[in-house]
């Protein structure tokens, strides 16, 4: 197993005091105790005019978000357009970031490729560039081989070599693939897998997965805000959501009243927040996201090809979502 | 809505002694008044060796379910096989049903037919047999063509000429069609028209739909039991679910627990409740629903073919996903 | 098994003189010899403004069609919206068509519900009124439990019991389900089965039908005109389509190319019929099929509600479908 | 276009001796001259226990292909695993593959990755290495966004920069994304986009762009060989068939019955190919590909995880598709 677990606590970036949320590690057991409970936008990636990463302006969008009470960030998650970048720059992203990043926030990299030996490789460099835990996609490009087993081989290998805990990623939006509740169940009893970032928004598969797993610490964190009060609800322990990168202080305060049971008041923020989030992942995608970021303070900046931005009447229609709910 | 249950009766619509069925709120708006929240079995018909209507023990039933708090029961939904049933079966189904049931229960009779005009005639007749309200299902065999203009005036037509209330109908499982978001908000508008079941298991949509409808005093029930707390918490106000023919009370249970923000109790029983559903439900359908009734003291009795009984290994496996939940 | 395939073959429909296209019933084969190798409009219902049957501008079509050398036609298809109609009307269109119809070509009827006891019933009557063989549509309604063998079981019921040679009939597009090819190669065997119209459009399954029915004598018919060259090119035996409502000669003419080896000028022609196809099923379906009827000089009628007619804009673009291509 | 074949060589584009390669014509037309008519092998790539290519295997592979009537080879097609490989390793195949490769023979290499900007670099690394022509599969992953506009922009881009001719590649069971009709027939007016690679086998589809585009001497190729015939029927060119690696000469006698007319023996050899074919693409995918490869003489070798082997069980149902069908 890997080293990371046998490193003190401190040094893996659990909540310290003022958090109640702490997990407890015992002594016997041998999971992880990286708490990563809390909101985490999956920031996007500024391209400029020759679709290059600005690094610039990704730092002052972070620089902004450090007002936030985010738990932490997502680096190349499906967000960060990581499907359109390099190994190289995948990594120098990470580590420009975690550079950036207070020390209490948790930084999570996506690692995720399609061989397996590729994403063991890059989830060793993504901790070797300062991530706490790793975000790992499903393979999905032979999907019709991508059977329950032949998925558990491929995390099992990865979390095996990972210096750093392994958060499952399933998003069946874009891979076109569900990861399966028995495989979540089996690896979720991997020392070195932790959680899952579910983003299909099936709130039955997500309380069954949490139902299944409730005796292993094992950590489910809604993959979108238009469904984060019932994952709350359901026991889900935080959120990756995109709309966090434009409206991130209200999906922290939706976190607050779930996390404090204050229901009523976060039914009524929820509902508000379905419409944007809907905007900038289903209808819009990233290109809705970066517009939207640009609206309220962030820079969102180009996409890169194929991607494209968006028409002026889905811009409007893009604005009304946000205006129409109050946001703007 | 999560005080409701917590204000007098008189507040809450029309569940006034001796009858559920007041039509028409006095003052000045037009929207019927009666109230649907609350926990309801989609009845099951159980069918003998000849696949004839055993109407002995659908009473028998009927008295069995009488000690639970249901609000009333659905009759004629898809889980009574409705879609075997000829006309004259289904109206007599309700006139004997409703002659049984105790007054203050509503019952809520299924009503869709493929053509507006048989719906119609179909609604009209259900009224007249007793039903308190009318449950009709989206049509779906030209699905290609039923768009949401087409939809709404179906709708329409059927809300304009029913003597009982309209609750729309979306089960995308069995229609492979949902009503869509926009026709949903488009048609709450219609006096008669006084909610929806949404069958579907998208939260997400469900608090959309609850949001958009907000001022419209439209009530949305969960469709299903594995999301029923889900459902309470982005605002509905009941379910119809077809578990509540095996395992009522705990259904109802459940319902109490939402409605009394009991939220960390009705997780623990809710997440209970997934498999046992799933199982008479996606995975096992009406068959496995009928075999566990069997186990519960209820009567399941025969299916109508085409559908078939379960093999002995499907059985076994359905009454692990009891055991294993602690309900056998 | 039935007493019908004991009948002399001049009861049966089977072709008379002047066809080349008997299929030769040998004494010890109990296979139906019912060829019913052709090509055949799946009729449409024409309804007057009150939505009630129009039994003279449905004579009217028959006399037009009857100078096409049509084998046979469909009557109460997909496309004769049969969902929408009484088993009264079902039955009396038959039996009128029937009557009109010149001896010599088949009457198919579909007689297919959902469940099986009123299948059987209808294929007696449509029998009885009239029919040569039934259609029987795959039922749907609970599809997640139409297994395989469970669809086997209600076609060799409905196969044992009906009076006249049953035709499978898969049409994902309307029920959401394939009938299995292992399930069509089970039934291929049963001597009261025929044939399948497969409308799915899957060259390939149906290549793999015809395959592995190769020695069973079973008919296979494209149900669309969109790809009937290729049925033609992997053995299938003729088509039901609906553009055969609208250029029923064409049809017929493309047929001819196929079944005499003439693949240069067959294709030219199919490539041809593409668009205006998928304009009156896909795209703008039964309604857009009646408008077309229209501007060919038959009586395409009202549709039956929920069907809609089309707006002004569809019009345009289907009548493009047809002018581009050469057709108007 | 049946004739083809049959004309003088010097009529039929650039297939003069010692080079397939000349890119343009001189008359009139800036269409590229590559005729790509005929068979492919999608080679796979044999890996050791290792999962390191296996050069020498790979080379031995070609060397028995060399005796087939293959028009030329794919390299890094969805079966030569590409999504699990290095940029580096893609190239360095082809170029030795292009090393052993009789010159007469197309190489038509994979070069299709995410972003425009790696598609642009890697096709004209891929033309640099050797290969005829480049073959472009959709980006998929942001598939809500890859619209019918963004995808007519990224192979316009990746056209206009590439030093060789491009082929589309719309492959949904690895995509879950066809590109759209009017996409192709808009990109097959781009003087650099020669045909496409339609593996979806939806033969209406396949009919619709040949109508579309057959003015433009745009070139369809049939993705398996499922639908190879009925891909003739309707005007295709060719086939690029995962089952050429195991059936080559097969799949190769098949191409010449349908190019040379007679259809009535290409049916039969048709018929007998598309359980095999279904079971090393849909079934059993790569791993079933390459397990029938080593029965039938060649060097299948490893899979790269997370691909997994066959189990013997499913060795067992795959060896029965090619017995059944009397090939082993």
């Amino acid at each position: 197993m890997l080293l990371r677990s046998l490193l003190p606590v401190c040094m893996r970036g659990v909540r310290s005091a003022g958090t109640p949320r702490v997990m407890h590690q015992l002594a016997s057991t041998t999971k992880p105790a990286l708490d990563i409970s809390g909101i985490y936008p999956p920031i996007s990636t500024p391209f400029d005019e020759r679709e290059q990463v600005d690094y610039d302006k990704l730092e002052e969008n972070l620089q902004k978000y450090s007002s936030i009470p985010f738990r932490g960030i997502v680096v190349q998650g499906s967000n960060g357009e990581y499907a359109y970048m390099s190994r190289e720059e995948r990594l120098e992203i990470v580590h420009r970031v975690r550079q950036k990043l207070p020390k209490e926030k948790i930084l999570i990299a996506g690692s995720g490729c399609e061989s397996t030996q590729a994403t063991i490789e890059m989830s060793r460099q993504m901790g070797e560039a300062g991530a706490e835990a790793v975000l790992v996609v499903t393979p999905c490009y032979y999907r019709g081989r991508m059977t329950s087993s032949a998925l558990v081989h491929h995390y099992t290998k990865v979390a095996d070599s990972s210096p750093v805990p392994v958060i499952l990623y399933s998003v069946p939006g874009n891979t076109g693939l569900d990861l399966p509740v028995d495989a979540v169940v089996a690896l979720a009893k991997h020392p070195n897998i932790i959680g899952i970032k579910d983003s299909g928004g099936d709130i039955t598969r997500m309380g069954l997965i949490i139902h299944k797993t409730q005796h292993l610490d094992f950590q489910v964190l809604s993959g979108s805000a238009s469904f984060l009060l019932a994952g709350y609800a359901v026991g889900a322990v935080g959120g990756v959501c995109a709309l966090a990168n434009v409206l991130g202080a209200q999906v922290c305060e939706l976190e607050r009243l779930c996390v404090s049971g204050q229901w009523q008041e976060a039914r009524k923020l929820q509902l508000r927040l379905i419409e944007p989030n809907a905007a900038v992942t289903r209808s819009f995608g990233i290109p809705g996201m970066k517009q939207a970021m640009e609206w309220f303070g962030y820079h969102g900046g180009n996409c890169r090809s194929p991607l494209v931005p968006l028409t002026e009447q889905e811009q409007k229609e893009l604005r009304g979502f946000f205006t129409n709910n109050g946001w703007l």
